[in-house]
């Protein structure tokens, strides 16, 4: 009984849409690690920047496929009194592990005024999480800058409320927006949050700009990781983001969804089977 | 700050959880299908059987590798003005199809009243959806009964309510029950339902019952069914349930959300390849 | 940009439709009290009906203002194991407190095939639960009687969703029909459920039927069921359905949320001063 | 079989916790004009401030028996290609309607770059809207100020969440902090967002700060906002907001759920009725 109708059917097309761009973007990352249009690439490594260990992460995660490093030095956490991030240090740490292994250094910025700095480090992609996915001044703040995004979902984000901040971004002349499912808040409490996969296929159809997943913020569960990476690749996603710590029970922040670097080892080889499976094998991608 | 703990951690196991059953259950589906334990199995199939074209369809459906036969004889419309099923004419063609096709059939059962018929005519899955489950009435009678029962998750269902659904039907002695992922109720309008798919590792964490998954109803619409099928194939589920209509533009329910029989083919094509890339190749399996 | 029309604009009104009868609908509820077009009533009982205490509750409630008595005799429990209703010997005692207090009885109904029975001890209002929302053949065979029906909203029902349950009903002869918003499934934990208050100004914009509240299910906390009373009346509605028991703490089932006899009468207070506030003094209804 | 406790039983109470001030929070809000404690408020004015017509709309308001006066400089809005705010213009109408009527003013901040200037201006309270309710450099920034906060919950946010933000600023030294019921994000699209009226005693349980409720953003339309309001009254709210423009029809954002000058006396007058039945003539109040 209810009909639901694109009201800007009428409307010029956005930056975002389709329409207005009907071949997938591709985005150079950095290193010539390059992301949509068939390029799949793999970020991973800790929650926070904690200290030297990155180094080590950063290594193992390389061995074992990943293409992209990330890691937290400004931390969004719930309460005040929770451990915060490193900050500069946190970035100082993530620029030598780039000059170390290679990989694009992927980072959450969460205020305007940090921006620039973010810029002068040469942070390789610039996150926006969740709880900023509506901070429009932070939006056209990146939006200014030529540095890719990576932008999440926000957790009562529908689609369109996506597309409409990547527009925000586009709108102010970065045109080099990835978008990050990463699970949406329901009524279900058995995973940390509820991880829309269908929004793969479903931005995929609307957007042509690359669609990212991250099942560790999406179920919460170290063990759910895997076999939620694998559907990730399995419905589309052009890219996965996981959280890898050396020891996730004296990690920072979001112990309980990390893997260790052996269990991330052994997921990478079935990420590179089921994508062979399913689009054939791939000269394009870095690695998996 | 709030912390969630299984207040039954003291209880007795119940009879659905995995401690009580520390191995998959493997349950036989008629004719020798059977599934759980690695056992993998299509049920496919019109949303609401029509009239002779469902021999056709069910033909179609097990030419490309479908295992299981469903079709709607009862159907839960929304609307009481909405076209309502063939009853028991919609039942006799099912049985006609098994016997053309030797597919074990599904179908849906609304009423206590309606078991009987159910169990006379000898269907061999008993399907429980959405709108009925929490319906203990139901959930008691069909578990009375010998009959292999997919239960679908409530719209609103939580993994813990989904479980003690089960629970009703297995303690009244009936333990051949498939549990089925089918979309959630959630704030997101682009699709249908929110494909809640991390449940499917979770259920098998919890449970030794088998897992099923629909993406039909879970994404709404055609174009999204093969992506999230094999999605679902990568995160572990035991089933799918897929709607398949020989000309979907003129079904009497939920047409957007079918594959036309040719869809349908090349779907089980790459479904066989992703679990083959995720498995290894497999002797159990009746078809795919 | 997403525009949501309703699609049924150019079909003719349903019958739960306000176009189709724009004066509020008033039921006669049994001896006399009746709800809807400026009629108040408030229902208060047990959960669960228990035994002989039911009489010195219903006299209590009675005396505190309440002019229905509600009580469930068959109920749904979310685990097979938790203590089921009392079944037929539970009509009977709601039978005996309705002779002994004057006040109609409200009781839940769950299965098609008691329906005869409850017509058989002339219960004065069925009440259909949430649980049973869309339970169509139950609604189907509630709409053959000539019984009032208390039609609670499903978890996850829309406004929309609710109004067609309804049609349900009165497409099959019984116009006497009664919504009830007790509380949606949200995110949020903080309460049992969500009480979208909002639905009964908007339930009174789409229909034309009388709408009630239940702040006890809506949010499981016997401290917030009096404000949470209240600010129904405030939004407008036209029943209230309160749980009353004399000892909470042994309650069979929902303690948490049931008020206690002194704790009733002092909101039935409030609710008079609240009511004559807004809408005057009133002669038409029978207590508050 | 769910059990949710507090993990922070065991530790020290939040600055936010009742239990660390069992008495209400009282906060000057500028002129006189307090909340808290049994002062109630209602806070009224335009969406945005558009020009001249905010001194009419203010004047209005003030004889309707407002106590302050809201209107967005800085507007949120979806899409970037909406009409953005006046800016510090917009500040300077807003100190103009001051001047003229004596209320305190309200209007929020987006930018941790604009907190200084709106410290600059005297803006009475600063709102933290429901997009920024997780902006945490947002509210650390405002912490460090004198400047009452309007805090509004986030669109999925738990009222757990809502405290952890409110304890972000007061961590910060600002104690000063009002929390905002305004509608969360569900399934139900009939209102803009579901109401969450529970929240109000509920949150009078676990802190002592004031709590607001603002029915247009709630509901999202004009005809349900009195009731609304009135039914937040009911539940406790220490204070109203409520968006009144002098022609909605032409209003540069939110028109639809906007009162008209007219609208908000006539709901004026029903709110100090319900509030003398509720708790009685009080002497302590500006005006309702």
């Amino acid at each position: 009984m209810i009909a639901i109708s694109h009201a800007h059917a009428a409307e010029p097309p956005r930056k975002v849409d389709r329409s207005s761009h009907p071949e997938d973007t591709v985005i150079d990352l950095g290193g010539g690690v390059k992301i949509g249009g068939g390029h799949f690439q793999v970020i991973a490594g800790p929650c926070s920047v904690e200290g030297e260990n990155l180094l080590d992460i950063a290594a193992r995660c390389k061995t074992a496929g990943a293409t992209l490093l990330r890691g937290g030095a400004y931390k969004p956490r719930t309460s005040p009194y929770d451990r915060q991030g490193l900050g500069e240090r946190g970035l100082d740490l993530l620029v030598e592990a780039r000059a170390q292994t290679g990989m694009p250094i992927v980072s959450e910025v969460m205020d305007t005024r940090d921006v620039e700095l973010f810029v002068d480090r040469g942070i390789d992609v610039m996150q926006i999480g969740t709880r900023n996915a509506q901070n429009f001044a932070l939006l056209k703040e990146v939006g200014r800058t030529k540095t890719p995004i990576l932008l999440k979902r926000g957790m009562a984000g529908t689609l369109e409320e996506l597309l409409m901040a990547a527009e925000y971004i586009m709108s102010e002349g970065n045109d080099k927006v990835i978008l990050c499912e990463r699970g949406i808040r329901t009524f279900e409490t058995a995973t940390r949050n509820t991880f829309d996969l269908s929004a793969i296929p479903a931005l995929h159809d609307f957007t042509h700009l690359p669609v990212a997943a991250d099942p560790s913020h999406a179920t919460g569960c170290a063990r759910y990781v895997g076999p939620m990476a694998l559907a990730a690749c399995a419905a589309g996603a052009d890219a996965l983001e996981i959280e890898v710590h050396d020891d996730p029970a004296s990690a920072w922040s979001d112990g309980p969804q990390a893997l260790t670097c052996d269990e991330f080892d052994a997921m990478m080889d079935q990420i590179r089977s089921i994508r062979s499976a399913i689009f054939g094998p791939r000269d394009e991608d870095a690695r998996p």
